[in-house]
């Protein structure tokens, strides 16, 4: 298929948005010329994959599943949830029930029981494991399911952000026998999600949400943010503690070693597709997608360089040379490609550059003389805007394409955090317990309503921050601002702006005193 | 997770239901017992996947990927069809007009344009093929999803087979310039849904479907029909030559070579899990299922013989050899699994045998003794229905076991092959044109119905047939059968029943020349 989105002439290439002045006009660009994603359906909210985004997408998915198998195994529950079902947790429907979409009609009839597509799985899962589970040998119980689910979102849909279909959604929901053991469980949660992100390069602040902000049914929510090009945060993780909650709305109980029925304790946590928009918007420049090569569908792109009006012969053996670094590369596992369309070499290394392919291996007769080709970085470039090309002689093609591939995986990932670093801002307040509150407060939230400053502040803010959702929601109002939560699973560096950070303070808002939260701009 | 349906004692095992005399009961019996699928959620044709069943999903569904991702590109389209969409292909939407799912609420808004949950994806993909095919050098385009897709089935719903909530659907779709190109992808995808079903082993016929009973929108159907052990046949996988009909009601056109605009050629096919409940009846016996190697989520099962009261010390070498078997068989690329839980070993049997584990060792201290192991194959039992064990040496389990592995792959295959063979009957008719046709007529239809008697006769039976809907429908409402269609691309073997073929003659009905057709009671 051919994408109309990509451009015959070079001053077509040209017209690429900018990624820093306009992140959104650049996001949407880009998801349609590396033909990520089709925005042109016809239903508000929902987005056709093309093949290429469709390989990331799974490769993203694939490294997750294999993390996820190891400790958990993958099962399917239905789509349709019961309206009765649904509505038995009272905290966890008042949390979703705007977002709910009905079937009301099958062909021309009526239905009885309206039934809901799945916003999420509880209340589809829980009645099962009620069956499922009778003693302490069923437990610990550990599932994960990858599906479509459905949130009926009023507010701006954006592709792989903020979806009506949400087409990749990973819930994981274990069961337990004691609390202890289900908190023990989060912390692996934690440990695996890091794992995940890291593979994809993309580096994130962890939080525990504020008790108004956590996940509807739930006793608390640990939450992974990542920092957007536009300074604004954008969830793209979540582990819940459901502790008993659950357990007590849908008698899900166990036989303990002495005989005693107790209620099970229990987690869940979710990725959705939003850990492919944060790939793309973190890592992307104005020329393209930038992939993680761990996640790329192409890693190396094959581009013989040869010039038609020359003799024939040379370009065969070009031909020959391709086709042999292409076999040695797919021998070592590396996902080869070799570019052999009539285009010009430029409008190939616009296309492989556009789709983020990490590695450009060029070959022309000149090279063929030399015994070695051309490596070019799709994440390096000097200060003139020119890809820096290295030779690399045949015999060492792939043990230099490896050693290559890792060098850009490393060097994205350190790119991605500095920029995260450097966009937060410690702030350590002034104020002690004797000075005068009124005048103090007022200057301080002047100087946090600056580092929060839309496009121009920091991205995210440390301040102190009591627990009452009072406070919470003053802060959140005066600045504009979400209150992402109290940083835990220690996970910055230290490389935050704003000094030495103190880890005692009193509350921004009510001078009680209080620990460090996060606050940003969100998604 | 334990299953409660996984008996404790040897007398429930003998409780399994007879496959022979009674397949819905022994079916529903074996999703269960062997893990498969609950079928306890509160939801009428939906069901739930176990860890069990989605491995052997996730097997079946890999090997079909891997045929179809040589030609063909993973995309996925979203589940909402706006209702203008569906509705403008006209024949189409008749064919499913009352089985679609509406969508009529968000929240507790209704909806200004209903949303059908795609009963297949036609008129999801085409309107945006409309966008992505301009020219000639978009072509061919070859696409494929494995979705969700909904029915409103008012009949009797089973699992599986006939469902609400079809949870693994593959729909391919592909386009092309010319009516030539498209009936040649017809025969690539008749060549691919044969590899596909050999590789689980699952034998089959196929026809081209009669025109009344083809795709809605297709110019003709071609159908792949498994025989269920009730002797009715199942439809595994249809394969639809679109023509130009879809091109005509989505204005699909591209520029030619000399820069005219043609409409597109189109076929779609798709597979949904009935492939995996065809494994299931077809193979399984009144021990459990029986699985082919090829998708068998464990096709080794190691259990240790240790004997709990005598020595620790034996035990424990037992032990080490079974750890030292399973890290041989699982370097070799064997899926392989030590059942090391404390049960006696005939519950371990028991166990492995209901979920169809193709091969077991078993190692015992006396084995240990000799260096050698014992294999016992799941598909083979001698008269007294005991199984046969052989003694292989440490030395040569991997080469055994592989080799193993592949004969119970052909056997079954065999196995299932013969048993469709043997349930075809070749029905030569005695009519010549001047025979006193009334009479004739009479005593044909007399004798068919004895062949094609529920439960008695054969499952398929070959008759001529004309190509008209009156005979068809007549013959149908006679016999109580269907008319699977007219015999193309030659699968059977010629070891039919009913003596020697004769491929010309007239329709049993109108006496007209016609060809042979195969009619069965269906699924």
């Amino acid at each position: 298929m051919r994408n109309k989105a990509e451009p015959e002439h070079k001053d077509d290439a040209i017209a690429m948005v900018q990624k820093e002045n306009n992140f959104s006009g650049w996001y949407s660009e880009i998801l349609k010329r590396a033909e990520i994603l089709d925005v042109r359906y016809p239903v508000k909210g929902v987005y056709v994959w093309y093949p290429y985004g469709y390989k990331l997408r799974n490769l993203v998915y694939g490294f997750l599943r294999s993390l996820l198998d190891k400790e958990h195994e993958e099962v399917q529950f239905p789509l349709f949830i019961p309206k009765e079902e649904l509505m038995r947790e009272k905290e966890h429907i008042k949390g979703f029930e705007d977002e709910v979409f009905w079937v009301t009609k099958g062909g021309s009839t009526e239905m009885e029981i309206p039934l809901a597509l799945r916003p999420t799985s509880e209340t589809a899962i829980y009645p099962v494991f009620k069956v499922w589970i009778r003693s302490h040998r069923d437990l610990p119980l550990r599932i994960y399911q990858i599906v479509n689910t459905f949130r009926y979102e009023t507010k701006h849909t954006r592709p792989l952000i903020r979806l009506r279909e949400i087409t990749s959604f990973k819930e994981a929901h274990t069961v337990h026998a004691t609390r202890a053991d289900a908190e023990e469980q989060v912390k692996k949660a934690v440990a695996l999600y890091k794992s995940f992100f890291d593979r994809l390069a993309v580096p994130y602040v962890i939080t525990k949400r504020p008790a108004w902000d956590k996940f509807p049914g739930a006793d608390y929510s640990i939450a992974f943010d990542a920092l957007m090009p536009d300074r604004r945060t954008m969830q793209i993780g979540t582990i819940h503690l459901l502790g008993e909650s659950f357990a007590k709305t849908f008698d899900i109980k166990y036989e303990d070693k002495d005989g005693s029925l107790k209620f099970v304790n229990q987690t869940c946590y979710g990725i959705s597709e939003r850990c492919v928009a944060a790939v793309i918007a973190i890592h992307g420049d104005d020329h393209g997608l930038v992939l993680p090569p761990a996640v790329a569908p192409i890693q190396v792109v094959i581009v013989p360089i040869v010039f038609s009006s020359k003799g024939k012969d040379k370009g065969k053996s070009v031909e020959e040379a391709c086709v042999t670094v292409y076999e040695e590369l797919k021998r070592a596992g590396i996902r080869s490609f070799i570019d052999n369309s009539a285009e010009r070499p430029g409008a190939k290394y616009y296309r492989w550059e556009m789709k983020g392919v990490p590695l450009r291996i060029e070959i022309g007769p000149r090279d063929l003389e030399n015994n070695s080709c051309e490596f070019v970085r799709r994440d390096e470039r000097d200060q003139k805007q020119e890809k820096k090309r290295i030779q690399i002689p045949f015999s060492d093609v792939v043990s230099e394409a490896t050693r290559r591939l890792g060098a850009i995986q490393d060097s994205i990932h350190e790119a991605a955090k500095d920029a995260l670093y450097s966009h937060i801002y410690i702030y350590n307040h002034k104020s002690e317990e004797n000075m005068e509150m009124e005048m103090e407060m007022g200057m301080e939230m002047e100087e946090l309503k600056r580092k929060v400053e839309d496009g121009t502040g920091f991205g995210i803010v440390s301040v102190f921050l009591c627990n009452s959702e009072r406070c919470g929601q003053e802060l959140e109002d005066q600045l504009g601002v979400s209150v992402l939560g109290e940083q835990v699973y220690e996970n910055a560096t230290g490389a935050e702006t704003g000094g030495k950070k103190k880890n005692k303070g009193r509350c921004v808002v009510c001078r009680k005193e209080a620990k460090r939260a996060y606050i940003a701009r969100t998604y």
